[in-house]
């Protein structure tokens, strides 16, 4: 993925310059139909608990096998049950994106937390990181001399000194500063009584196809070695070079990164499949849904409308989310409570009344909308765990 | 709006056929500047309650002057203290999109519930209908007979029969019947032991502007008419005729229409306003967000994120949200915590660490996100309310 250039204004963002190959069809089409309990209210959120387990050792045996730490961003499932799953297999600490979900983790006791983002510590926020920092042991993301500053304020008067991070623009122009510009932030940091371990990028300009994906990677690593190479010149020991994002994790597990920070390799989504991240077998949350009505011809309506799916949907990829079950068919309009489900003429459409498995095409926004999860094995269902961290995007 | 047929596979739906006219940018170009409180950790949901009181009223003052019962839809708000002011002000009872918004609305005492949607009662979804019918005044809609016949199942112990209405497709072409099926659904729910009240209908086409709006709202009118003309004629006392969405609340409520369904008035937002149906000073929710980075030339970044924005989007839309305040600034890309506002060359900018008021695209989604709204007037902040139903999708 190449477009998304800074400040052109548009809107595709993220999503305008992958392209739909023949590849990426079929391995939509291939995605594993679940096993999943009957009996449940839906929509619900469905999670094999084999899949999570094989998905979370494959990247932690990933990791090891290059001696890099795994530090998994919890943002993706905001679970205490699979942030342990995680710790347990082998990971570092967790990666958080806001406070909110920070102090979720720590109430918990998980301890270990990287907010890989600028968090902004004024106001309530200054006290609430003063806190954190006071019963955890704590990274911060910085990408500006000013938000630096209003760390170190917020934690002027904490026995220890904040680590903090700078955060690198490695070519998804989103946050971080350039690799040449990193010293400058890192230096102002120190100055301002803050620890600087440390530089971080999110490649999300990875979220993309074959090449594009691979360069993403590179990128993320020559650009995180540029950075390093400059906090070092100035006098810095960089302990901490963090490299992140699902698509790029394996590409970019490479000296001199150190760190990687995936998230949604735990459940992977339909986005992921179709960019050959994942595997179409490595699913492991489906959305339940049952068909409500059948009344329009030539299409089904679910119940798992826009507050469960989300509208999250990749230019490049068609429709709101998949039915394994039902290759052919396509999500084609959500509503808050409706998904329509076009059904081609001749194939097989799902019963009135049916539940069926839909795979979301993100799965982050929609564990975001639910309560719990439930969890089973082999189509049995063993637990409900809280999503403790929904809503906490603050 | 006059695409969106049904079958046709088109994942554009109801985003597809408005265009944007000179009009409509000139109308998004002058949405009021919120007043609002300051020290709010971000992002949150402030509320204006003296525009959120004038919205209900000027409603309420519609329908009055018509002889309509107005029922108002609380996916919107999914908050007992706003329906608590839209029956204060008059409102018949409430409309709601799940079981699980029924139940929080009668949990809070408030017993008049119109369930809009072909709700299909089967495992524990049967249990819960049971309950909430033996406790409140409910109304179902139904669009199969196979939908009403497990609604009768499932309240086959009941003392009281169970109210429904069949659902007519007016042209969305989402769930429905045809007008002439309307009579064939009705006698199935009686002769399953339902009591068929009448007919509904959500002219959601009508989501479009000027003329293309007007056809949708008489649309729903006329189909609506029709399908109470075959009831009669099957022997049936249509005493509910009801209309439903907020472009087309005010231009459909004429006889025979006898009670409108609308949600998002209460609000409005950025869709609203495009569209001609809400105007730019009536919007009482705004999105409080900061802006946390300034790295990357020509946009600044905030932390309202696709989990507190959503990717809802029209196509004829610009952006995932607005600044008030930055009438030219565009919300041009969305991640889950980060928000990139493209900032024209200049044009004035928000300042690192500036809270900024964004007004959503689509203001039902957002709402679904948190757990509370922060109300106030004047820019001060009063109170929080919570949001009951907040992740009732079931």
């Amino acid at each position: 993925m190449t477009g998304s250039a800074a400040g052109t204004g548009s809107i595709a963002g993220s999503d305008s310059a992958a392209t739909v190959d023949t590849a990426t069809c079929g391995r939509l089409r291939r995605l594993a139909v679940p096993r999943f309990p009957a009996g449940l209210a839906t929509p619900c959120l469905y999670v094999d608990l084999d899949v999570l387990d094989r998905n979370i050792a494959a990247m932690q045996a990933t990791m090891d096998a290059r001696g890099i730490a795994l530090r998994p961003h919890v943002k993706t499932h905001k679970s205490v049950a699979i942030a342990r799953r995680q710790l347990a297999a082998g990971a570092a600490g967790v990666t958080v994106g806001t406070l909110g979900e920070a102090e979720v983790m720590a109430d918990a006791g998980i301890t270990d937390l990287f907010v890989a983002y600028p968090v902004w510590a004024a106001g309530p926020k200054a006290k609430r990181l003063a806190a954190l920092h006071a019963r955890a042991q704590v990274i911060v993301g910085i990408d500006s001399a000013a938000g630096a500053r209003g760390l170190a304020a917020a934690v002027a008067r904490s026995a220890t000194s904040l680590r903090v991070a700078v955060e690198i623009d490695s070519g998804q122009h989103r946050t971080g500063v350039t690799f040449d510009a990193a010293a400058g932030v890192a230096v102002a940091a120190r100055d301002a009584g803050l620890e600087v371990i440390g530089v971080f990028t999110h490649g999300g300009h990875g979220y993309a196809s074959g090449a594009d994906r691979s360069t993403a990677a590179s990128d993320e690593v020559r650009l995180l070695g540029e950075a390093a190479a400059r906090l070092g010149a100035a006098g810095f020991t960089v302990s901490l070079i963090s490299a992140g994002s699902s698509p790029t994790a394996v590409l970019s597990a490479v000296a001199p990164v150190n760190e990687e920070r995936p998230g949604t390799y735990v459940f992977w989504d339909r986005q992921m499949v179709g960019l050959g991240a994942g595997e179409p077998d490595a699913v492991a949350l489906v959305v339940l849904s049952t068909v409500v009505s059948a009344a329009v011809p030539g299409q089904v309506v679910l119940d798992a409308g826009a507050k469960t799916l989300t509208k999250d949907r990749p230019a490049w990829l068609d429709g709101f989310g998949a039915l394994p079950a039902y290759p052919s068919a396509t999500v084609s309009r959500v509503y808050d409570y409706h998904a329509v489900v076009w059904i081609p003429p001749g194939t097989p459409a799902p019963a009135l009344g049916e539940v069926v498995a839909v795979v979301p095409n993100h799965v982050c926004p929609v564990v975001n909308q639910f309560d719990e999860l439930v969890v089973g094995r082999a189509g049995v269902a063993l637990e409900r765990w809280p999503v403790d961290a929904r809503g906490r995007s603050d």
